[in-house]
């Protein structure tokens, strides 16, 4: 029985760059928390130390620099295939990049001026090994409630069941949704066209429409409306905590609450997660270094 | 030489309160944070464990929640007045109280629909002490930026100094703002009128138009606006942190940086702090409790 | 083609639990946060709102509470199985449940007080999917440091390298480890014994013991060791971020620096992931609702 | 009626420092989080952006780092008063400083190797005003708990009053304490002989010791502990909050709960705040820039 090395990665964490692009006077920008991972042939470093095969991961956050500045930053999918692309291609003991890039929304106040969304921040995961590339969009904290046209009953029970039924309550959940685009050749027109800013606007839209009798519909219907309308994407993943509203008892005080006072509760939560994909929808990459049980 | 009690408060803080109004088709929503703070004769429960003149925390909770439900919930600084009367009027031992209150927005999306904006914080902080109150209204957490007309130079300079002179440089920061309104009668008529909602709007207004030499000179400019512009109020202050954006040396590159690329510091940050006032403003009451080298 | 559900969970996350034994005159105390994921036949309700197959996540808090009252809380592991277990065998349509506990450590102050450590928590994740169970362990946020015996050279360099070779650096890192144990039935007699907790403590002796001349070098160290010591474990990942420590230039102000006083950097960071395995260890299970590329 | 700029600072806060000692092979460590803000004749720069009396924050920086050099780290409190008395010394418009050290433990390893505790953070808060120094110093983040000996009953009662009296109780908390020390000519020679960790000792031991019948009981007990054991401190203030742990109700479940199971809270809590003083100590200085509503 031997000790071997198994899976693994290195790279440069939160890389923050914001790209101002001030050709005229009326400047735009765009606010970025980038991260490389790579793996390939690395055994040399983590056995004995030989560092001759690795690339510093300051090295990585001065590219990431570099390249803003002389290719400009577009649509992250973009950004992020430009990069994962350039370290497999210039470091030949590397065969695999995953480029992580989140981004902040800034509205406009002027020519030159800004204020800072904080409605959700907008993902890529970009992931490149060999000749096979993968792009995965997506939003993370963007928090929705609908007032009512949501219910919960006719649940499972056991005899550690204790919540009533109810046919109207509030939902509210905070999106983290990941889609990946079809296509493994590194042709993904989509970008540049606005898609993944159509997905979240298709996303809001079918939470809002929703009738829903549990959060898992909600889940689906909102899946489901994205792959229907956007052909571009294979699958997509939502995470949705179920924001728990709990209807205060006002009984005590001598008062009803039909629906208007509610606690809003941290912890716990609960937690919806689900997969929707098209039936001939491709297998997905494994993002590298990847070893399921740590995540 | 004797040890003594000091000044002291006790109270419920962060009551997460979401209040719905659906009265019709059209519901509307108010999402707080709510913190009661109440001083008095509070030796007993200090000195000797006498809790007779202690209300409990729970008690300050569930007013809060029967409050919203009987009352209503309009403007913050009503609510908090609204709180901090009550628990003066119906505790002899309670002689004072600072209500806090934190407002966090949502954009409709329907008739019960809704999407929580993050741009910033909404505030008020309510305090009466016997026969006097006094409102403090604010924004927390709301980040703007400049991208351009701002300079830096002609600065003091001493052995420790290496910072380089610039004419031309990012200025962003995170305003927040806390202002005083006149009246000290409970006689507030501004708040329906929002007036609250105005002030955060002149402050981004002032932020924008301001051709900055220093981050002070737009502090001050930014208080000036409001004190022009509302007459309600009495003074403002703000704590602009000084969001550093470092342009990147893209030289060993062979690359020029014209203002384009920039590293998105965390830490650490200049905090410039100041307060403007009319000068015939009647002195601020003390928060309940304070103690000044303890903020 | 057609839009279908793929792999899915959903549960309670995060349900905070402490559990006090107070048989006797001195009591003994377990701090814990636990999350409970299911996966089964749950195409019910996410295409239809068919609750009928949904055990209520409400129900899994009950249960947790429940449980802790009636079998105790002993090892996390232990726990786990209990809880995982338990869902697979009452609830026909749930075939596999992954129970993720953190505990939080807490020092005796007496025979019935405490003070909470903060210096790392601990870490369990259960899987149990039909006959088959898996247990991982860890640690998460201990910070480690040695002050020398760490060099960086030899490193690879291209045109976007500027970082300086050094033979004598701090090395810093927040150790967050996950090892799974040998076995599958069930019969994990390890965690009675405090492996785990002895598995922190090889981690802690093999960074400190380590003469580094890479991150990866002392994370495959810090790897074997736990491996080669601990017989019960089949593999190990880590993910150790370098948390970078700038030796400041004070050169400027006539002070020459050997290694004395550092700026301690938030953002970027190096990020080094691997994992080490016994090379006849059986593959692992995956989590349940399992998807790649989300984590 | 004229507008004009009130009280007012400016400074660099948060510098991460990390100090290490090496003049032989055992090494010690220091790391620290300071913060620095002056105030003096600054209405140039924020009347008319004339930085003529302003150093750059950039500069307080450099101090930090080449102070830590030249003169090294001792006690908190006295690199704090190094740090106020050299920027007042210095600076001729400057008549007022500040300076906030939060200090991070860390446990000793081996000659050059540390772990990071993480029970708690060391607070030092310093201001020099003209000829007065002030000396504060704390501790922050102390989570401390009681199984039993916690009583709470006898309370006031209103119409919202629901809570259930008790003779045994949870009671736990997070210390966070500041206490000012005599004197204020600068002649502090406690630090050095290490008067802050023994509060810190002294508050542990009260809040163990102390059978408490309310939270104010046991804040008022640790208060006056300290200042009968440290004849140097002249008043100290805590801030409880009152980390509720709500005993679960398992009956529906056919199960009692002696004290067993508890869901620990999030929000809301309690808070006791309170100031112990001995009654012939000066008043304190306030901090500089300070405006009480602000906090």
């Amino acid at each position: 029985v031997a000790i071997t090395l198994g899976p693994n990665r290195y790279g440069k964490a939160e890389v923050r760059l914001v790209r101002v692009v001030r050709d005229t006077g009326t400047h735009s920008l765009t606010d970025l928390n980038i991260s490389v991972a790579l793996e390939g042939d690395l055994a040399g470093t983590h056995l004995e130390g030989d560092n001759s095969g690795v690339l510093p991961t300051d090295t990585m956050k001065n590219t990431v620099y570099a390249f803003a500045r002389s290719h400009g930053v577009g649509a992250l999918e973009d950004f992020g295939l430009l990069l994962a692309h350039h370290f497999i291609a210039t470091q030949p003991q590397i065969n695999g990049a995953t480029i992580t890039i989140r981004g902040y929304g800034w509205d406009r106040l002027g020519p030159h001026s800004f204020q800072r969304r904080g409605d959700h921040t907008q993902l890529a995961v970009i992931t490149v090994k060999g000749d096979e590339s993968q792009v995965v969009a997506g939003v993370e904290g963007l928090v929705l409630m609908n007032t009512t046209d949501s219910e919960f009953h006719g649940f499972a029970k056991d005899r550690y069941t204790t919540l009533p039924e109810t046919t109207d309550r509030i939902l509210a959940t905070e999106v983290n949704a990941r889609w990946r685009y079809i296509g493994s050749t590194g042709d993904f027109p989509a970008f540049s066209a606005g898609v993944s800013a159509g997905v979240k606007d298709t996303l809001v839209e079918a939470f809002r429409s929703c009738y829903s009798y549990s959060l898992q519909q909600t889940l689906y219907a909102m899946a489901k409306a994205v792959l229907e309308r956007h052909e571009e994407i294979a699958e997509i993943r939502l995470a949705l905590p179920n924001k728990h509203h709990y209807l205060v008892d006002l009984e005590p005080f001598g008062l009803e609450n039909p629906g208007e006072v509610f606690n809003a509760g941290d912890r716990p939560y609960g937690l919806i997660e689900g997969t929707v994909t098209r039936d001939d929808a491709p297998p997905a990459l494994a993002l590298v270094g990847g070893a399921e049980w740590f995540a």
